[in-house]
Formats: C-alpha cells, structure tokens, sequence
C-alpha cells in the first residue's frame, strides 16, 4: 500500500523552500533544481505538484498573502477601528525575519509581474482582497467616530495599502534606514495624522 | 577614416530598446538578443558597449533615475516650496506613456534587487538621491512657513519616497485603479495634509 502523503503539508514544504531560495538569491535563483535541492525532494517530486516555475511563484505569493491576512484577523480578534487598523498594519509590514521573507516574496512577484499580464492580474487580486480587509478597519473606525465624518474612505484605503508596499521596499532596499522601529514610527505618524482630522 | 560614433548617443538607444523590451515583456524578456533586434544593432555591437545584461539593467535604472531628476530640475525652476514639492511629484510619477515605461523599468530593478547586494547599493544610492532632493523642496516649504514648525523633515522625505513608489507600483499592478487623475488626486490630498499642520 503506498504511502499517504498529505498533499497540502508537501506542497507547503517546497514553497517554504522556495521562499528560502528567493529571500536568499532571488527570483532568478529560484530554478525548479534549486528549490528542490533546498526542500529535500527530487525534481520529480516538485513536478508532481507544481505545473512550472510560474506556478510555484503564484503559490507562493499567495501563500504570502493568505499567511498575512491570517496573522491578522488573529491579532484584531479582540480589537476594532483604528486600534485594530494599527495591529493589521503591523502584522503586514517586515518587522520580523518571517515577514521579511514575505515582503521579499512579495517585492520579486511585483517585479515579475511587469510586462506578464496573467501575474499583474493575481497581484491585482491580491490588492482587491488587501483592500477589502483595510475598508472594513477603516469602516468601524468611522462609525466609532474615530475618523473625520468626511473622510475619504477609498483614499484612506489607497493610502494604507501604499503605506504597506513602500515600507516594505525601502526596509528590504535601505534596511538600515527602514528598520521594524522606523517602520512603526511611520505607521504611527499616519493613524495619528488620520485620527487627528476627526477634530 | 571610420565613421565618428556617439559613444553617448548609441548607448541612449540601447537603453531606450532596454526599456522597451522590459515594458513589454518583463526582465526576464530583456535578453542581450532581444535588446539587440528591438535596436536594430548586432549583439556584437551591444557587447562593445555594455559588460553583459546587468550592467544594461544598472544603466536603464540610472538613466530613468537620471531622466527623471532633470525632468524635476527644469519643471522646479520657477517655483519653490510645496509648490515645487507638488510639481517635482507629478514628475515622479507615471502620469504619461514616458514616465509609465520609467516606473516599469524602475519596478522591474527592484524586483531584481532582491537576494542580489549590488542591484540593492544602485537602488539604495538612489533612494539617496532622491531623499537629498525632496528634502531640499521640504526645507524651503518650512523656511516659507508652509509647513508646522515642528514637522518632521526626514519624516516627511519618507511620506514622499513611499508615496511615489507605491502611486508607481499601483499604477502598474492597477491601471484602472490608480489612473494618472487618481494618482494626481492623492498627491494634492497628501500636500494638503502636510500643509494643513501649519495652522
């Protein structure tokens, strides 16, 4: 009788691997050889669950993206509006190795993305779902009263999802300029500048 | 007696076929053959002037870096301040076909960038750059008293680097989303909420 293998558990494996490989080397590194070698499993193996290079990369963005916003609605169980926006962005940024690496992932999938329209299309995805996520913080905020009543809504949602991309590039660019405190430094700047027009 | 060659001129077009090639099909696309074909040289002609497809890449970077810092010197001439500040932003960003193929260029680089230490020196030195030039604009808005006197200039040089890469990456993700009227729309709500600290 074969072996039972959980699928799901093995395809996660080698896209850790290939996160690893890509944080390390770049997208350019990250061949079907080489993360196969950093997962521990034969080419053989990786082709059996992924179709190309192409489809490990969308994988592992949307790991990336589904790893994030599962942090998120964690850190916010207890929490609403603009306190709950806080944590959400937080748990967004690199402001550890394990979200540093998805910033890389997530920094190579951009890059990728120009000049491929079907990658621009799940990237644009991914942005759709960001900004439901964002619009909801930002709604309770409003009905809390905690923003202005003539808030922007959409505009602030821009701003946040900005703020999440740009911080993101300058920490893996400049590291040593974006650090996880400056980082926070900045996010807190924006919500009191948001919170402060409410008066 | 061999013909004169603009050493200077010639490596212009092979770096505007660079940028084309990018923003058409990607980096990965921009292969010494195809930057080659879409600049009607010999790939032994490209040879002679650039060390191999990095150095292309580094070049493209520096020229649209170049290209757009120009662009900002002579729309800046006559004014100063947030006035200044507002005009040298809308230069920054991809507003027309040009500045578009500039930000794909500019998105593509940093991509790259990740896992590779010398493409992040080029992007970091200029992230340099452009920090020395939108604090210049900054330091002559609050010497005009256009700005709190207590605002956080290097703070501020942050905002204004993070909004236009991320105004550029959403542009590219998303052109449907962050039109160029769009893109216009959040600059003037971030120059109003810098400006409106000053009362």
């Amino acid at each position: 009788m074969p072996k039972i293998v959980d699928h799901a558990e093995r395809r996660r494996e080698v896209l850790d691997a290939t996160w690893r490989v890509i944080a390390r080397a770049g997208l350019d590194a990250a061949t079907t050889r080489a993360i196969a070698e950093e997962a521990g499993y034969s080419i053989g193996v990786l082709t059996h669950y992924f179709s190309d290079k192409q489809d490990i990369l969308v994988s592992a963005h949307r790991l990336a993206f589904a790893r994030a916003r599962d942090r998120i609605l964690v850190a916010t169980r207890d929490s609403a509006g603009v306190t709950a926006l806080r944590l959400a962005m937080l748990e967004a940024l690199p402001l550890d190795d394990e979200r540093f690496v998805e910033a890389q992932v997530d920094v190579s999938f951009l890059g990728q993305s120009v000049g491929n329209a079907y990658l621009r299309g799940i990237r644009s995805a991914s942005y759709e779902g960001s900004r439901r996520l964002w619009r909801g913080f930002l709604d309770q905020a409003a009905a809390a009263g905690e923003l202005a009543e003539d808030a922007d809504l959409p505009r602030l949602v821009d701003d946040v999802v900005g703020m999440v991309d740009s911080l993101s590039i300058q920490a893996i660019v400049d590291p040593g300029h974006m650090t996880p405190d400056h980082q926070v430094l900045l996010v807190d700047r924006f919500l009191e500048r948001i919170a402060r027009t409410a008066r």
